[in-house]
């Protein structure tokens, strides 16, 4: 997991962006939203819960406990200084160590799979953590958007798909900082859930959207997929 | 579906690929056995069934019949000179318009599904075909793959992936000739069977084979995944 989030000047600037001033300005919001099972009494994991948008939505909107985990010091400070709530409990803690007594009814992990490197652990320990029949929802950064080094070509701009069955660590560059990622493909995705035993529910790139960005952006997202929502449940006993 | 397969040079070039000359010559095949369900008694509809090389592996590996279907007259011309079989009906006809009384064990589709514009009726259609537990199991090119104008960009060689979310027609060269061919998303690929009805059992790009390719092809092939296997069941009554 990457330790960039409790950088002074990268977490300033992740402060700034359009995502850190509320769940309606995350171009993902929208569609994962719909994707969300009922939450009425859910007890939930929160993985990489950053600055807790997100489990004070679900805290709001009829959950009866929220673990909400991270890595960073500095976004669970900020998490609890903006969104504490009697049903929440912020960890620090690494996503892939967490252990916990009770089975939850939904795992939720947005943007954070793909600073971890191997999936399949982490899949088969979800799986545990969850109830028979419970939802683990993720946004994963696209295969398409990792495989390469996460740039375009110019003129006209296209994007660069490089290395895609070379799995594994990628350096690339956010908010004007050196972050390492994990490119992951679909295969291991996808195949990765359902040999760990869950059912797909719904598989969904998101797409862009016209009343987050402007038109020049928009223009240059459409070109190619940027995050995979994923819904998969824990349906029935392995054999 | 693409009419080009009747063209004599193309049709020509076709038959001298690698892939015309049987199933171990094609990269995709390793992974798409082990995909199979039991053949044992099944009734099988082959769709875009070329010269014939799947539904004779079917009709020696203990199916009890076997429809497969075909666009191209020269292919099924092919197929009847080269892989006849008591428990073979080749039939001409286009794929979205097949229409059969007894319900089919296994849909098998080896990429042909991009040249169907809209994949939903047609999702659709096989559902229908299928008898209850019944698999389809398909071979699509690529979402990376079809996106863009097909092509590589030089030196060093990387995919270029465009108006992805953008789908529908795409001109691009295939042995020498113009084809038009259709750009799916995976979205549409995956939640159209999700919400056809079909759960999903396997979803496996194919990694390119060091003892098919030479090694600089190999090295080139690593770099973007080209063909999308899926492998779909109707599991259950649907509400």
């Amino acid at each position: 997991m990457s330790g960039i989030y409790d950088h002074d000047d990268f977490f300033a600037r992740y402060m700034q962006m359009d995502r850190s001033k509320g769940l309606h300005f995350a171009g993902e919001w929208k569609q994962l939203e719909k994707l969300l099972p009922d939450l009425e009494d859910a007890c939930i994991l929160d993985l990489g819960c950053g600055i807790g948008w997100h489990a004070s939505y679900f805290a709001k909107n009829g959950a009866s406990s929220i673990t909400a985990i991270d890595q960073s010091e500095k976004m669970l400070k900020q998490a609890r200084k903006l969104h504490s709530h009697p049903k929440i409990t912020y960890v620090q803690a690494d996503l892939c160590a967490i252990q916990e007594d009770k089975p939850f009814d939904l795992v939720f992990a947005n943007l954070c799979l793909h600073y971890i490197n191997d999936l399949l652990p982490l899949f088969e320990h979800i799986y545990k953590l969850l109830k028979q029949d419970g939802i683990f929802l993720f946004n994963i950064e696209h295969p398409v958007f990792t495989a390469g080094d996460q740039t375009w070509i110019n003129e006209p701009p296209v994007w660069k798909v490089d290395n895609y069955f070379s799995e594994g660590k990628r350096e690339t560059v956010f908010l004007d900082t050196k972050v390492e990622k994990y490119h992951h493909t679909l295969t291991t995705i996808l195949n990765g859930l359902l040999k760990t035993g869950f059912t797909l529910e719904a598989v969904e790139e998101v797409v862009p959207s016209l009343e987050l960005l402007d038109k020049e952006v928009y223009k240059l997202e459409m070109k190619r997929p940027m995050m995979l929502l994923v819904r998969a449940r824990k349906a029935e006993k392995r054999a």
